[in-house]
């Protein structure tokens, strides 16, 4: 049984999966049996994995359950009943779990490698723990050369593993044209337009709508705080930087929350749980926003922070001890992040490109002298969404590509 | 003092409130003192404010701290010391409140108008408290004309004040064109594109990427809770509708999440924290996201739900026990949205247009049957965000009108 692995696209007369995924089968099924209606999987490794019998049914792939055109589930799973009981279960000739159910003799019959996939038992779930690393002052910034990535999956995929694990990269050799930093963020997916346009030229400017667009320094930020999900990836590319100043500078909020959580447990309480304003200053737009400083995940791990401190909206909704307790929280986690140990400063040279999160590295920038020379940066945004299924296609690819040189 | 109120942009000289808002003066300041180092502030209606001195300072509008040209904060407001105090207030002669504070005599001067607006009083917040009425089978579907829609704003704010608190809204009278469902969507905002284009076509097609785009009954549900953040707004233009069957129907998820606080708490705390996963089915792309099926907001009011059993992904996150409970609080939920005093149903006509929040109006589809008749809608998303800022343009501009007619 453990010959060259099975992939679900080579099977096409029934579905054999119950999404696109490809499963390398990384382990052969020894053994299936029963245990209070819920199925037992005994691999070939010595590992076990425990399958609830409501959760494996409702992930029948059959194609009854499932549309062998749209993959998405035909049948209302909530009409499957909540006490639902394997009654039998088999392997067959190639290695796949064959199950009976108690409703109404249905037949399920499962791939091995979605089922080692996706178990869920202690010993899968610390396997596939992932904690993105965090970084401070003495962070060396991953760079990438642009050609490659336009021309090379590959390359591509090494960057977007950078940005997703990071949240900060540098792109060098970008050529010094209008639209480049649109062609290198559309490698990913679509640009996220805002009310600053598709793509915007931070520049100065006498009509500035936005603080960036003055030469004014700018304190560490995140952009568009304003908006319920503030764009996941932002893209600057440098086509000028002649003036004096301007550098450009970084830091993790995920760092700063690492730190806060051990040095300072108080007030990590407090810009992980309250509610901060934000809102924007147009004369034809008026967005409005409200979250935590820095958002945990259900794991606690931070996920996301909400920083601006130029498009503070006061809190109207706390009473006055929490307010007080907010705003000094707000201002201890602003002075670590502007802490030396968690800076990592730079000056963008022309054809430079950085791609960073937007909601996780915040960036600032010294003020600089337009009289001196010129400063021009294009820029655009990506939500995260986005990334994520850019990175999953790769993957598929690559793992198909393994399966074929084999 | 009582006399027309005053208006920020009346005043060109210098900035007068932090933000672009109007700010009718409701009430004129009595009297300002100073309690610890904090404002408080009698009004004349026998109402009194107690501002925090680094809430306050914070939104200090002079054109040292705020840019008269974008309005965003230019001082870092995290310079400003935690202890700060006012050392001195008094009303100038226009009934503003002139404050001079500790870090280096810096004055600051507030509209009454805003002063009153922001305040957070316990009194304040109370009057402010805004809980969005949630509805069942005995709901009467809010209907408009869509040809004053496109006309007139003072119509096109009847309905978004209907879409915003209810959720659910009709349209009648759309012509039978293509592009029409844009036409109407961009009165509110920019649309938001998807991997199924800018605006979509629901009709049943042999290459189905959607089961909406068979002919299948569809189970109540919302689209694309495979995004982080799911569309706030669904349009639904129907265009042709002479198949039999393809009735439409909704249920209210905070009505159902209000239900459940009351008949079985268990269930509604774990639909409330639990996060579920779901994931697409595409050949192109691979979206992935989780989150409670209904989503508090700090106040505890459901603020979204996250509900589709077509589009669901394994648990592959949480020990058995946890993920039993999760599915049995899911059928439960499903059941109870199923019910029928949840249910809304209606066959669309040709000319008929449904505006729903996709996050909370579930919607569901009878069976159709393409040999009797042809079935044909167009739809496109948007984002809350833009609703939320189109709500209070058409506000602002309210209260500019209302003013000039005094």
């Amino acid at each position: 049984m453990n010959s060259a692995p099975l992939f679900a696209q080579q099977v096409s007369s029934r579905l054999e999966i119950p999404d696109m995924g490809i499963w390398p089968i990384t382990a052969q099924i020894k053994r299936a049996r029963l245990v209070d209606g819920d199925l037992i999987v005994d691999w070939d490794d010595q590992k076990s994995s425990r399958f609830l019998a409501l959760w494996l049914r409702e992930q029948c792939p059959c194609t009854i359950c499932h549309s062998d055109i749209t993959r998405e589930t035909l049948i209302d799973i909530t009409d499957i009943p909540m006490d639902i009981q394997a009654m039998e279960c088999r392997l067959d000739e190639m290695g796949y779990l064959l199950v009976t159910w108690s409703d109404q003799g249905h037949a399920s019959r499962y791939h091995p490698g979605w089922l080692r996939a996706n178990c869920y038992d202690d010993w899968a779930r610390a396997e596939r723990g992932h904690t993105r690393p965090t970084w401070g002052c003495d962070f060396t910034v991953p760079e990438f050369d642009a050609t490659g990535i336009i021309e090379n999956d590959d390359h591509l995929y090494e960057w977007l593993t950078a940005l997703d694990s990071y949240g900060l990269t540098r792109l060098q050799n970008v050529p010094l044209e209008h639209g480049r930093v649109a062609h290198l963020a559309e490698r990913i997916g679509k640009i996220r337009s805002t009310n600053f346009g598709t793509v915007f030229d931070v520049v100065s400017k006498p009509d500035a709508d936005s603080n960036a667009y003055l030469s004014v320094e700018l304190p560490l930020h995140m952009d568009l705080p304003t908006r319920e999900t503030p764009p996941g990836l932002q893209f600057l590319h440098c086509i000028e930087n002649a003036a004096d100043g301007g550098e450009s500078r970084f830091a993790d909020a995920y760092h700063a929350a690492k730190i806060l959580k051990e040095e300072a447990p108080d007030i990590f309480r407090i810009v992980t749980t309250v509610d901060y304003c934000f809102q924007n200053r147009a004369v034809d737009c008026d967005y409005r926003a409200s979250g935590p400083l820095i958002k945990l995940d259900s794991r606690g791990e931070p996920i996301e922070s909400r920083i601006n401190t130029f498009l503070t909206a006061p809190f109207t909704h706390l009473p006055h001890e929490e307010v007080k307790a907010a705003l000094e929280a707000k201002h201890y986690l602003m002075r670590l992040l502007n802490e030396d140990r968690m800076r990592v400063q730079f000056k963008m040279a022309p054809g430079d490109m950085v791609a960073f999160d937007n909601r996780r590295a915040l960036h600032a920038r010294t003020e600089f002298f337009p009289n001196t020379g010129h400063r021009y940066l294009e820029g655009c945004y990506l939500d995260r969404d986005d990334l994520g299924s850019r990175l999953r296609m790769l993957e598929r690819a690559k793992t198909i590509a393994k399966d074929a040189t084999r």
